[in-house]
């Protein structure tokens, strides 16, 4: 059997993947993303081939991630999640500061945030996985609770774009 | 700053990672797994090198993962957290079933389980990265809410075994 809908029961967190190229900025909403390494601390994580912040990352080899805080709302998340960086920018009236590299930080809505460097990139399928070394991270709002994906999808009703990594069209496996 | 505390903001559910060899078979537990590709569904796991459970998997290609509950004690998890296959049997008194490539799946404080059979192998520093393709998947206790390793780590002061993703020394990096 393959029912789908049982990946669900995975848990991720939510985060704010972002990256920069030529002195532009540009982030996506993430949940696929997790420490793979204990020492040296090292993450992956899976970001569709068509976003515009695969293109930054695969340019620069730098990202960061913001730990979205549970408080951050539906619009918040909508102007990274839904919208292309090649259409609008997505860091107008956002705070964020630039990390040792030039790459910015979100820090709107952040519990924790982490800066890593790319040491590969698989791609696999529609997907890139890119493995990165933690260069820095930081607590910033230690009272704040991270948010789960799971409450994005049950307490917020939050809806999966097509580029996530855990998009699924339930028609297709019926 | 890298203050590695900030790491374990990012999320992660929990689950036991079983697999087989010469009709043995052992499993561990695994917070560092997650879905990458949504078409065809494709997870990834990050597995110590040393364990069991990583020489079956390299020899079996197979893998399952089956979702804890939150409902699983403390004594159920050390058994699967804290001891080496190399010197007991783990599934004694455990109740499983096997899964179409004669991998153990186990029901026991499961929610869901996800069977899967390894594409590619990813040796990073002292873990492997196993992507692995969904050959079947399906939700046994639908009622049940799966443990965040969050739950894990804060309600049930759960320890980190050094083996894991996500270990580490705290004077380490100071």
């Amino acid at each position: 059997m393959l029912d789908i809908n049982s990946l669900l029961k995975l848990n991720y967190g939510m985060y704010i993947v972002s990256s920069a190229k030529d002195g532009k900025f540009n982030g996506c909403i993430v949940n696929s993303l997790f420490q793979i390494v204990p020492e040296p601390p090292m993450i992956a994580t899976s970001i569709n081939k068509e976003c515009l912040t695969h293109e930054y990352i695969t340019n620069s080899n730098i990202l960061t991630a913001s730990v979205l805080s549970i408080k951050a709302d539906m619009v918040f998340i909508r102007g990274f999640g839904f919208r292309s960086g090649r259409d609008i920018n997505k860091f107008e009236n956002i705070n964020y500061k630039l990390g040792r590299e030039g790459v910015p930080i979100i820090v709107d809505n952040t519990v924790a945030f982490v800066e890593a460097r790319v040491l590969h990139s698989y791609e696999i399928e529609t997907h890139t996985l890119f493995i990165a070394k933690v260069t820095a991270c930081e607590t910033i709002n230690p009272s704040e609770e991270p948010m789960t994906y799971t409450h994005y999808r049950d307490i917020k009703h939050g809806r999966t774009p097509k580029a996530a990594a855990t998009y699924y069209k339930p028609e297709s496996h019926k």
